[in-house]
């Protein structure tokens, strides 16, 4: 059975990794990109440009990028293939009605959130034409100790809690968590409420109140109502979020039994 | 600069297309499946078993599959590549605050979609706890010719719809319009009235109306509202779907001017 490790001294698997490599190089250069250059596509993925050339072509062909004008940009095949990935499409399609339930009853950002390793990774993100400047979007991951969601997570997730707590915590803004033993009580506090509270952590001006899906003992999801500090009262709507989590790990307890 | 087309007589360059290729007929042998087993993921991509084998692993090491007990799941990595994709990432970032409203009107489900060729590709789909069988996941394509949000499209895309015409029209329910000259009249319909009727084309008992989203002379995406025929009145939803359209054009003409 494949491990994840790979044996690199057989050629044929070296040529294999080095072309999936170049491969991921070349996508990832679009980051904060929607558009870029053969030249600027080989500088930021430091590929020599022949061999970006080459594999630029190679992708186009694949539909994975679209070619306009001199530039290049990441292909819908490439955003259809993302949404296969099962935790993605069967947990939203799960908390869709929840999250919108809780748009409708609070019109502010409603966040659907997973973690992976000591980031969260945003899977929904439901927002209305008052836009909170918050730092998730679709598809973007965030350290986990400086959100709600996050700190939901790890509330129940002693493993991640554990690595996370071994290492520096980054200082997102002034109001962050850094010190370990501030994290740990705050983690605790969270485990025997339910709700987690993200005051200005994340985001300067913009709280959150977030509550984690629980399903068996496992925490496999957050969902979060966020906005800006002036008009969001966390403490009033940590019912609603803990309620509508509730419905959505019922919801998934039921599709597993 | 590459133009999509190959030069596969090159030895090094065929390498590449062939690891690519494979890899892509590994995801795709995802579709309707969220784990699959080894052997299972060699048959249903046509690999040899060690082929199979060796690019799991590879892809297991870059985070595109994750390896669950004996069986293996696409990973979050591929979604959030996907999430990237510039069409789906701008588009639905404008377009929400519109679904939202024509969700919060009509309790329905809302779609936003794009052409792509001559099918439609789903980038957004809001529903509440009433849902709709319909053939649209986010991420999913349908023939264009056989939706509403399709022949919104078409009705303003020229070149496609020429396309669409030459071609035989898959008959998906009895009510498809499958005959070119019936398509061609309703299309020439719909582009005077900036509005598009899907009477139960795409799924049976299932009915939507769809405005196609202007900009400049480009319809670079329609929205619908879709709802179980026996409660849908589509004329009478029609103007609050136009309405929808009209805002995310003019929001996006803003963005580019």
């Amino acid at each position: 059975m494949p491990t994840g490790r790979t044996d690199e001294s057989d050629p044929e698997v070296a040529r294999g990794v080095a072309v999936l490599r170049r491969m991921f190089a070349l996508l990832e250069a679009f980051r904060g990109s929607d558009e870029l250059s053969l030249a600027e596509l080989a500088r930021r993925s430091g590929l020599p440009k022949t061999t970006a050339h080459r594999l630029v072509g190679l992708l186009v062909s694949e539909q994975i990028l679209e070619r306009r004008g001199n530039d290049y940009r990441l292909g819908l095949r490439l955003f259809e293939l993302g949404e296969l990935v099962p935790r993605k499409r069967s947990l939203r399609e799960a908390a869709l009605p929840f999250l919108q339930d809780l748009f409708e009853a609070t019109h502010e950002t409603i966040h659907l959130a997973v973690l992976d390793g000591t980031d969260v990774v945003y899977l929904e993100r439901i927002s209305g034409h008052r836009k909170v400047k918050a730092p998730s979007a679709v598809g973007g991951r965030f350290p986990a100790h400086a959100t709600g969601v996050g700190k939901a997570l790890l509330a129940f997730t002693p493993d991640a809690a554990r690595t996370v707590l071994a290492r520096p915590l980054l200082r997102v803004t002034p109001y962050t968590i850094t010190a370990p033993n501030v994290l740990a009580d705050e983690l605790r506090r969270i485990a025997a409420a339910g709700v987690a509270f993200d005051r200005e952590e994340s985001t300067p001006g913009v709280s959150c109140v977030a509550a984690p899906v629980l399903v068996g003992h496992e925490a496999v999801a957050a969902l979060s109502v966020t906005g800006p500090s002036a008009r969001m009262q966390p403490e009033t709507l940590a019912p609603a979020v803990r309620t509508a989590a509730l419905g959505l790990a019922r919801v998934l307890a039921a599709g597993r039994a």
